[in-house]
């Protein structure tokens, strides 16, 4: 057995977008579990947006990631020693286990998975965080109802995928952003989106008003910037806008020029009563077994669809976060560990 | 009996502030009531900040005035004749009734006062749209919990004046934000505030944050602009903002210079998960029986206070419109006709 644990830690807090130089590959020694706690052996890394956020000094609603910390994330990992009552070896869980090889845990946010249930990847994915993003920010906060338009960006990611087709299954129309004709053919074709929209054409805002006819009643917003720009006119009367992430600006270093449009956007909040909210997954954590029992029904149905982008090797980790911000993975991206 | 009607119509659209050369006094025919109708003999007339926006030719949530048409406006009014089988002549109503001496109403829209229940002005402010306005937005959306802090702006004036009192009467503390020592001592001894401040000190921003040690909770949007930069960065985590009004961008000619803050206040809403939600009274037309039995009651009780500014004159209206935008009026502006 293995002696050592390989992690990658926080070298740098990047100024702009982040690349390989800011991570660092380290070998340290393999952890050992005490009384209480499980030795998880990872077997896959999710590689989230919001991981951008953390490798800033800045506080959001999570501490940043310290220089020379192994960095977070979630994981699908094996139990492979274990001193808590309620985990056995050989046992398959999710959890924070982090960018390594090797994690311990005192079995807070632990879940055990059924890997005759479902894949257990999908725990990182559809059934998993970006899942349960989807469900709680559409249902709680943008309510679509029969007959309604639906757009979200990064439509062919794991939370807008499903938000198209939970929209979908809610009756109303689902009108996906994404960039290049590869995923908006996939939205269409595959995962049943009433019209896909490339944010990279020129005619991007014509496109998507042409997409909108009787205009937008709610947007899931997880890009910001020019596709926002772009829907904000769009928007109908008494639209919601749950606001869920805002990738596109993470990793600017400066405000854009003026003029200064907040006057612009509150005017249209005021006019149009729209209703802008905020909201992290976790603020609904009370709601993951009826999410777990509904979505997984779905899957497990055929209903929804799920794509997963798996990259092999926790050392390529760097390589593959930098290409998410980017937009180049296809899917829920995913790494393969050991 | 007089046969002419006065008048103030729309003269001209402004760039900017208005003035009274953007409004003109005319004489025309007293209008005659035919089957199903009303005469009603206008006696106060509200001016609210609302009206700016109909002076403008852009579309909001209500068509603006034309051109040569007469000002809209709420008017309490007497009943000078009759041919509606609801109203008898002598009666007071509230109503639509406009700039001007008399109007014809088909009854939709009135609704009968009783005198002797409390002053028949109050239709126009405490008791009438903009209390409403108040109780609606703060309570619908605002949503104070005992113990928080809500701050609202323009505080002295008919809507603020009412959303601290009821967040007081809900166990938060009021914060309220008036233009000059005199505003702000009346919000404080007398209104029962826990705190006011000078919009116009120099130190605002700081004198606002001292004044909210826990941060804000509620923040009841009428003003924008300076006011609301300085918020933000108080709001706490889950904070809720009633967007009613933005009065201090009304007659603005161009958006302020840059850089684009949007990304700010979006990043605000996405960390903060802030709930923006922009209303207008009518939205929430259905409370009105509620609004008028707890708010009547509470007047009656001598548990809320109100003021009111009244105009003498209806070839006064334009000059006090022009004041109340900045901020001239102290109480509910109202103007006296005949």
């Amino acid at each position: 057995m293995t002696t050592a644990n390989r992690r990658i830690v926080l070298a740098a807090r990047p100024h702009g977008e982040p690349n390989p130089s800011h991570f660092r590959l380290e070998e340290t020694r393999m952890p050992v579990a005490r009384e209480g706690e499980v030795l998880l052996a990872n077997r896959y890394l999710s590689l989230d947006p919001y991981m951008r956020g953390r490798m800033s000094a800045a506080k959001s609603y999570a501490e940043p990631v310290a220089i020379g910390e192994t960095m977070v994330g979630a994981t699908v990992a094996e139990v492979v020693a274990s001193h808590h009552p309620d985990y056995r070896v050989g046992e398959t869980v999710v959890g924070f286990g982090g960018w390594q090889d090797f994690a311990i845990s005192d079995g807070r946010g632990l879940r055990r998975l059924d890997p005759a249930a479902a894949p257990v990847t999908t725990a990182l994915g559809v059934l998993g965080m970006p899942g349960m993003t989807a469900y709680t920010g559409l249902l709680n906060i943008g309510r679509p109802k029969a007959g309604e338009t639906v757009v979200v960006a990064a439509a062919a990611g794991p939370v807008g995928s499903l938000v198209g087709q939970i929209a979908k299954r809610k009756g109303a129309r689902a009108v996906g952003i994404a960039g290049g004709p590869e995923k908006c053919a996939y939205l269409v074709d595959t995962l049943g989106f009433d019209a896909a929209i490339d944010h990279r054409a020129e005619d991007f805002p014509d496109t998507l008003a042409a997409a909108c006819p009787s205009g937008i009643d709610v947007y899931f917003e997880n890009v910001g910037g020019a596709v926002f720009d772009a829907v904000l006119p769009l928007l109908n009367n008494f639209a919601r806008v749950p606001v869920c992430g805002l990738v596109s600006g993470y990793s600017a270093t400066e405000l854009p020029p003026g003029p200064d449009r907040v006057p612009v956007l509150m005017r249209a909040v005021l006019s149009k009563r729209l209703h802008l909210q905020g909201f992290i997954v976790w603020d609904f954590a009370a709601q993951e077994p009826e999410f777990l029992s509904e979505v997984g029904g779905w899957l497990r149905d055929g209903l929804i669809v799920h794509r997963e982008d798996i990259v092999d090797g926790l050392e390529n980790a760097p390589e593959a976060f930098a290409g998410l911000l980017k937009g180049r993975n296809f899917g829920k991206l995913i790494v393969r560990i050991g």
